[in-house]
């Protein structure tokens, strides 16, 4: 791809949405939790509506999948995945840690990868065979291989369903330490070398798609839970890993 | 109390510790998890012995509990209690929502709390009976009465015994929300009025007494599982509220 100018559209992406929600943090229409009528919702739907303007008028063969306004062209080879705010309720309870995905797929395989933070002032950017920034700085993953030697995260217990728990549980008590929270940050954390495995699960595809790209681009290895690359059809289940060897360890366990 | 030198002084006491840690984070030297060794805990002992330096120069008359040096004048009417680097595990792993607690106790009551978080570059101070601020603004908690309404926090399933996590699980499957992570800084958001519900086992008082001074002042309640108050001698246990009716809902819930 033409690298440059796509990664510069991602960047716009990212100012418009952040042009939508940071105004809203840590203000009292942000605390609503009526799910869909809440104003961060509403948010949610007016930059990515704005996100989809642009897209629009720059690439109008692209395709575009995002969370709140559907599906368009998905049969283009390139197609754009899309998630304003990412970690909603990190956002309503005045966390820092929420993000926006911005995910470039070509021909069904991530190519491009952003996390934007608008709280922490951090633009994670990866393109898969190029390499990963953070506000322009080169990240890479850790060289970590062993389980005993990881640091895992997930977001919450509440992502696994009956079954999946006691398999990420088994997993994570073989690992130097656990950690819950943190959402598409974990994923960053991951791309720059302080965390060197995320499992989770009950993902949809504008939640894994971009911190996928991310990852990979830095180095490390990112699938779903029987090791299959990352698609817009895939479970919802993935694992990020810091090297092959990692992941494999992980896979292991969580095959149960 | 003189409010405005001691919380003059606390402010000294964060950045004396600020100036030891942060320019630790996310180097490789921060990356290594053998505790005793470690050099984030020696930073951590650095920054304590820094900071009883500094109050032993300022108020030789008051007492110090720190979770690296141990205790100094604990029958003095004055006794600060500090730890330079709550939440070690973010810190190792990259992220922000690692900060320095500062608490002064009179009388064996927490009179002053401070969470700074040197990431994010928010400083919150409490005084009991006074108020409480962020960066210099007023901070108060929620109005939420009701556990149907209540955004909960806690850091990790792992702080709770086997016979204390089946009273928060059910505790927070009646919230509106449940998160996991956050380690101090959930405390913050409570007296910032973004969550409105932490309940935590498993904590020393170097964790607790500082965020409770915080929570209080900002209005908020903050005990032990029996409805306590706080002290250098509770049992670790800590729930804490934006109001004393959700603070009652809780406690009835985790009795059990």
């Amino acid at each position: 791809m033409s690298t440059p100018p796509l990664i510069s559209i991602a960047g716009r992406l990212a100012d418009v949405a952040a042009g939508h929600s940071l105004p809203l943090f840590r203000t009292s229409l942000a605390v609503d939790l009526k799910a869909d009528a809440s104003p961060v919702t509403l948010a949610d739907r007016e930059a990515e509506a704005a996100m989809r303007t642009l897209l629009r008028a720059e690439l109008p063969d692209h395709g575009i999948l995002g969370e709140e306004h559907g599906r368009e062209r998905l049969d283009a080879p390139h197609v754009w995945v899309l998630d304003p705010i990412d970690g909603t309720k990190s956002f309503i309870t005045g966390s820092p840690l929420w993000g926006t995905l911005i995910a470039l797929m070509h021909q069904g395989r991530v190519q491009l990868g952003l996390v934007d933070m608008p709280v922490l002032k951090e633009r994670w950017v990866g393109v898969v065979g190029e390499g990963a920034w953070c506000n322009g700085q080169p990240v890479r993953v850790s060289g970590c291989t062993a389980l005993a030697q990881a640091r895992i995260f997930t977001t919450s217990p509440d992502v696994f369903s009956a079954d999946e728990w006691p398999r990420f549980d088994a997993l994570s008590r073989h690992c130097a330490l656990r950690r819950f929270g943190g959402d598409c940050y974990s994923y960053a954390q991951l791309a720059g070398g302080t965390v060197d495995l995320v499992v989770e699960a009950s993902l949809q595809p504008y939640d894994y798609l971009a911190v996928a790209g991310l990852v990979q681009a830095a180095g490390g290895v990112m699938t779903d839970w029987q090791g299959r690359p990352l698609t817009m059809d895939s479970d919802g289940r993935v694992v990020a890993a810091a090297t092959p060897a990692l992941h494999q360890a992980a896979l292991a366990m969580l095959a149960g």
